[in-house]
């Protein structure tokens, strides 16, 4: 299996875009990738995206971009796996670069979420659970995950404020990034006065959706001896349903992930740099950094009260705002994760640069836990 | 890149399946897959289907699927590309088995569409439509595929029924298909009674939608060496809306995608035995029989009309009923074309039988055109 590089990194920012479409934040991050790369023309695209079937009423969404991007005629197919979307889309980008038949691979994370009604969307996002034992009984996304939040608070003798650190942390990143949606860090009362969303979750523990779009055009390593590398990558799976899981605090699709991707690279959690996680919500963060090896069971929240999570901490997470503060365009947040930890790998992620950043990893995360893909870059 | 074979092959009849959900279709279509190849533990699952997120309110499939085929924790993703979705899974399956890095992938179509009211169901298919250029203005599918018809009659001067000998072809087949929706020949008068859809198709040009799954597992070629193996595989795309083609009568993409499949195989149309096309509308399979070389431009038509695509004839299609007879269960029709394929490789298609039958080529559309899989199969 040969090395695979990230040779261009493209993004729109993160917003409420009323004047582009799907297919144009799409096309816009896809041109800048491939700008950025110098290249004109790809072997294959693939695209993550949740919604757009039913909130766009747009399918084949793999043909459509590539059309609209200069590149008919070209392989192109979407994957979904709801908020995992774009990490699984890298995957198989990564995969097909890895079989040695395709040379240039355009990797596109694009989603358009605020077009419809509230309801709507709400509803099309509660599809990443599941629909026959979950959904039917009338609870949402955010009300499961404030279930696993409430489990973990009981099970480890937390307070809600105790998750504080992880707002706080994201949003003062957020801050140096200006492709993120929110712009302006906030303060310990500010995330105590969070009105609660769905009991124990506040509005500053529940990331905010968005539109847009991230893109990596990746090609074979020997081929691009300066560009980033990916040096592990594995994804893995576990219940939709979170009852049916066999500890409920634990995210064992990121065990298996983390533990796969650490294997393939050959290097354990301490040699990593920084870590672009997952936080659609803060107790994900805490269960992301327990699973992946960065503190033991219960402890992420402490870890995150020490500062450990912080720009010059022992493991900078979310360090261009995360998904709590760059936003959470569904399926493309993956790919937003992974352009960050490329920019922080070139010195290139201005006042939010990691110095010395060597080793990113990369959390991407469907539903409560039930597709979780890995990956780990190194600089050049 | 490493050569890769079907182990196993597993399908539900296609059907409207009251009894058995989505979930519940993959599932037996997978543990059948699985059980004929005597695998218990795979490494990877992609599902191809197309509306599960509108019409079942269930996106993430990969997960789901792979947690109820009791391989929890395994790599899974779901792939779109319309009713091109299983053949594009099977193309992301086969690259992974290439890459060196997996070596048991189980690929899934699956597609439930007969639990929703009609209307809905509808609506969620013209989603493989350009929504922006085409669905607009009012326009059903099925109403595109009427124009592009209409189009090639007026220009190689036929008449509607000059169509009737594919849906002949199919139905006839389809009688010796246990798993067909339709297992009951037709005339020509009967053909000539249809009443129209969508002026100048009629009932017997338009394949039925339906449920049902279909499997495959594939495995390294080295570790499998009396199984069938894919020596052809590629996929293109073109534009979504019909109006923006170069040619409105030539499929371009499966032009591209089969001259593709033809270089990897080392062989050329002459050298296919039979040849599962995708004829969700008769037009269809006249258009993909000439941009796949078996017909001179305007000579699909003429060469159906002279009994050459017959079980007896120079290149037979839709030997198991094809989409028209078998059923178009969209997401999962890929899958089912690429396991009648296999069934007739090892001579297991009983009254269906190709005599000899050593190379099989199969060809998965998405919308009019727009995402076009093509794959090549050899005996063993």
């Amino acid at each position: 299996m040969r090395q695979v590089a990230i040779l261009g990194v493209g993004q729109t920012a993160a917003r409420e875009h009323w004047a582009l479409s799907l297919r144009q934040l799409a096309v816009q991050a896809g041109q800048a990738a491939m700008a950025a790369a110098g290249v004109e023309q790809v072997d294959s695209i693939y695209i993550g995206n949740m919604t757009s079937g039913r909130l766009n009423r747009q399918r084949q969404l793999g043909a459509l971009v590539a059309d609209h991007l200069g590149q008919r005629g070209v392989e192109a197919v979407k994957l979904e796996a709801a908020c995992g979307s774009a990490g699984s889309a890298m995957r198989q980008g990564l995969l097909a670069v890895a079989s040695g038949e395709l040379e240039a691979v355009l990797v596109i994370g694009a989603e358009k979420l605020t077009e419809t009604p509230f309801k709507e969307t709400t509803a099309a996002l509660t599809t990443a659970a599941d629909a026959d034992y979950e959904i039917i009984h009338g609870v949402t996304f955010v009300g499961l995950n404030a279930l696993i939040m409430r489990r973990y608070m009981h099970e480890y003798g937390y307070q809600r404020h105790d998750f504080a650190s992880f707002a706080l942390n994201s949003h003062a990143n957020g801050a140096k990034n200006p492709n993120a949606m929110f712009q302006t860090p906030i303060s310990q009362r500010t995330y105590e006065k969070g009105r609660v969303v769905a009991d124990p979750i506040s509005l500053y523990d529940a990331s905010p959706i968005g539109d847009g779009a991230a893109a990596l055009l990746l090609v074979p390593a020997e081929k691009a001896p300066t560009a980033a590398r990916v040096i592990g990558s594995a994804s893995a799976t576990d219940t939709l349903a979170i009852h049916d899981r066999e500890d409920l605090l634990w995210l064992k699709a990121a065990e298996i992930s983390a533990r796969r991707a650490y294997e393939m690279a050959g290097i354990g959690p301490e040699d990593v740099d920084l870590f672009e996680l997952h936080d659609a919500f803060s107790i994900m963060s805490a269960l992301s950094l327990e699973a992946s090896g960065f503190a033991e069971p219960g402890q992420g929240v402490r870890l995150a009260q020490a500062g450990e999570i912080l720009p010059r901490g022992r493991i900078p997470i979310c360090t261009m705002g995360g998904l709590k503060a760059r936003g959470h365009p569904v399926g493309a947040t993956g790919l937003y994760q992974l352009a960050e930890a490329v920019l922080q790998l070139r010195g290139q992620a201005g006042e939010a640069q990691i110095e010395g950043a060597r080793i990113a990893m990369t959390q991407n995360i469907g539903g409560s836990g039930a597709t979780i893909t890995t990956h780990i870059l190194q600089r050049p």
